[in-house]
């Protein structure tokens, strides 16, 4: 590198620092406060967002046409551009879901473990938010309104990073947020927006603010996520794919199978709790595996499978090991026979990606066995995968489902946003 | 770099790798049969392990003797030789202590909330373990026992690296811990040790295990935790230090405060909750504060004040600015004078490190106050900063205090060294 080179990236770097260090500090002195501030005050101001966010929705559509008019002239996709669009619907959502999350009940201050010691002093474990939480997330504008509302909820001040293509969106979206802090007496800066489309902001907040950013959350794709969990230098709460699974077991009732499989698989293809391979039970591949699988033929999904699967129709294509790693969010499916519930839990630990599976039995001893044995965030017993979702957990709004053990797995509502502490009430006890 | 030199290294590299996953591969397999065994199969493996820490102890105290020789031959600190040493004593400490963990309340299948859906599925919240859990020590030996009698207690499994000072000892005592888990039939890779003292094996944990690897646990100073949170690419739990105040407000009783700030202090000083700060209440100077330092002084600490303290005995010495921020771990403390319960929590967010802080007031307002603003992993009322440990908690043994907010906070034992995963049962619920 020469001289030149070296001095002008400096620069760069500065900029960045120059930009984001006073983001850090503000976040963490907004975040002493909210630790401090109470529920009513909390929802008073998501409410005033949600007002904002109607009545300001000819600026937000402005805003959202001029990303929309650069992105097509960037020639970006369809889908990309569909993600990107708003319009009254899409607006009256977002409204709507910040107000769904106030009405969530207060996660602070929950007393979730207490206890007296023989010398007399009393234990709480209290919940606490876990400070400042940092979302970097792509093309969705409506993620502005959702992630800075579910941190706001669990009393953490957040720093909202976007895609480029949504920036225009996002900070009109994000005006409102902070009129509804402002009205309620809040700090602004208890849910900021990076500034800057300069992707080495993304660098910097994964890398350089450790002393600012308490957990880092990505919302988006596979090579979005990964990069965030190759760099960051704080903690994570992301999930990487959902390859799902359904086992249809020998006791299983055939219709219930044939349901679940259908709804798991194809009720919405993009969604990581969609179904992407499915175990056939040896012992009722007469009975049952040709009507499931001509099930999913006939509603148009692809089916990509073993040998014994292959022979019961000439539309299965042939499987390669590839499609048992698959994450196709797609209508295909990849199907094999397997030698009971130990073999389908085999499979699972080796080819699953430990997000959600299922398994369709009348066999309560089987269902225990393949509840236990598989180590997912999400196991069912006669039920569909796509109920992977924290609003269809009754746990309301969530941030994504963890495959993480650590900390937060399965739905990430405010409760997985927020830490604990002990509190100990003595009388003057001293340790021997 | 040369060619000879990077092939040199290579090769090294090439080693440590075909060291490591094997190892790695081993505990994952063992970690899946972890995670199914029951409870009392992991007790009698850890009353066995006890058992042959007795029955071993010759060889033990001979491979002990091996280690000492080694670090006077390299003359290493007496501080160390202390910690490195085990006699009778010590090691019947060790089994006991396996003993004490086998005792403990099983912490898996644990239901920790559970709930019944409108459509009918119930949902429960069940405790799993982690997996497999990356240990990283240094010199004192014991912490193999402790370590993998934690790990084994919450069904996961271990890889321990202990400091290359007391390889010998650890694995004599390693051997008798695999002896506790082929006794009770579970696999000899639930415990491994490390078998290199090559400090590449330490890299190779922190950033090429990944796969095999879901948490790190440093045990030691704190460039060895400072290390680790800076290489590793698996969660650490760790803890960095505990900087410790006592804050003594103008609602104490005088005897009491007296009392909690000797026994914060001086009970034992090398530990993490030791107090370092004491901060007193303006408006009790005139009252406490005199009587307070000097019983801190009479008793041989060396006190360190500001200008306040500094007048009311020729002994205390100046505070600099570093004295706030200091973790002596020794007979010396650091005292200012405070403008009440706000500016304690202001000094002690600024030069804190969130571990423990303990209020000493007879006002239930004031104390609420401090209990609140104070985002420490342990707050206290009327008590002694040195009750911050697991077993004064009633939590059982515990393999450190957590000052991180994520997955771990405070004294992290069994409980803590555990995930959940969500179990639905349903009768055939498909997604509308």
């Amino acid at each position: 590198m020469n001289a030149i080179s070296a001095s002008s990236m400096n620069s760069a770097a500065t900029d960045i620092a120059a930009t984001m260090e006073p983001i850090g500090r503000a976040a963490v002195d907004a975040a002493r406060l909210l630790a401090t501030s109470n529920a009513a005050t909390r929802n008073a101001a998501l409410h005033a967002a949600a007002h904002a966010l109607r009545t300001n929705r000819e600026a937000i559509l402005a805003a959202n046409r001029t990303d929309l008019e650069q992105a097509r002239a960037r020639d970006l996709s369809a889908a990309l551009l569909d993600r990107l669009e708003l319009d009254d619907k899409r607006i009256e959502s977002m409204a709507a879901g910040v107000e769904e999350i106030a009405a969530l009940a207060d996660p602070l201050g929950v007393v979730t473990a207490e206890w007296t010691r023989p010398n007399g002093m009393r234990i709480q474990r209290v919940r606490v938010p876990l400070g400042v939480i940092g979302i970097i997330y792509e093309s969705r504008p409506n993620v502005t309104a959702d992630a800075g509302a579910l941190c706001l909820k669990s009393g953490n001040a957040v720093i909202l990073r976007g895609g480029s293509e949504s920036a225009n969106s996002s900070r009109a979206i994000h005006a409102c947020l902070v009129d509804g802090l402002r009205s309620a007496g809040l700090p602004e800066a208890a849910i900021q927006i990076v500034p800057t489309t300069d992707r080495a902001a993304v660098g910097y907040m994964l890398g350089s603010m450790t002393d600012f950013i308490d957990v880092i959350v990505p919302r988006g794709g596979k090579s979005l996520v990964a990069r965030v969990q190759q760099e960051a230098r704080v903690p994570v709460i992301g999930h990487l794919e959902g390859v799902c699974h359904v086992y249809v077991d020998r006791d299983a009732d055939l219709t219930m199978a044939r349901d679940i499989v259908l709804n798991a698989k194809l009720r919405r293809t993009g969604v990581c709790g969609a179904a992407e391979t499915l175990l056939v039970d040896r012992a009722c591949v007469a009975t049952h595996l040709t009507p499931v699988v001509q099930a999913l033929l006939d509603a148009g999904c692809e089916v990509r499978g073993d040998e014994t699967v292959r022979s019961i129709d000439a539309r299965v294509k042939q499987a390669t090991e590839e499609d048992w790693y698959a994450e196709y969010l797609d209508r295909i499916i990849a199907a094999r026979v397997v030698d009971g519930v130990d073999a389908a839990a085999a499979h699972i630990a080796k080819y699953g990606s430990a997000h959600t599976e299922s398994i369709v039995t009348g066999n309560a001893q089987t269902a225990e066995r393949f509840l236990s044995t598989v180590d997912s965030a999400i196991v069912l017993h006669n039920a569909s995968t796509q109920f992977a979702d924290g609003g269809e957990f009754g746990m309301g709004a969530e941030i994504g489902i963890s495959t993480d053990k650590f900390h937060a797995r399965g739905p990430v509502g405010v409760e997985q946003l927020t830490s604990y502490k002990y509190v100990v009430r003595g009388s003057g006890q001293t340790r021997a």
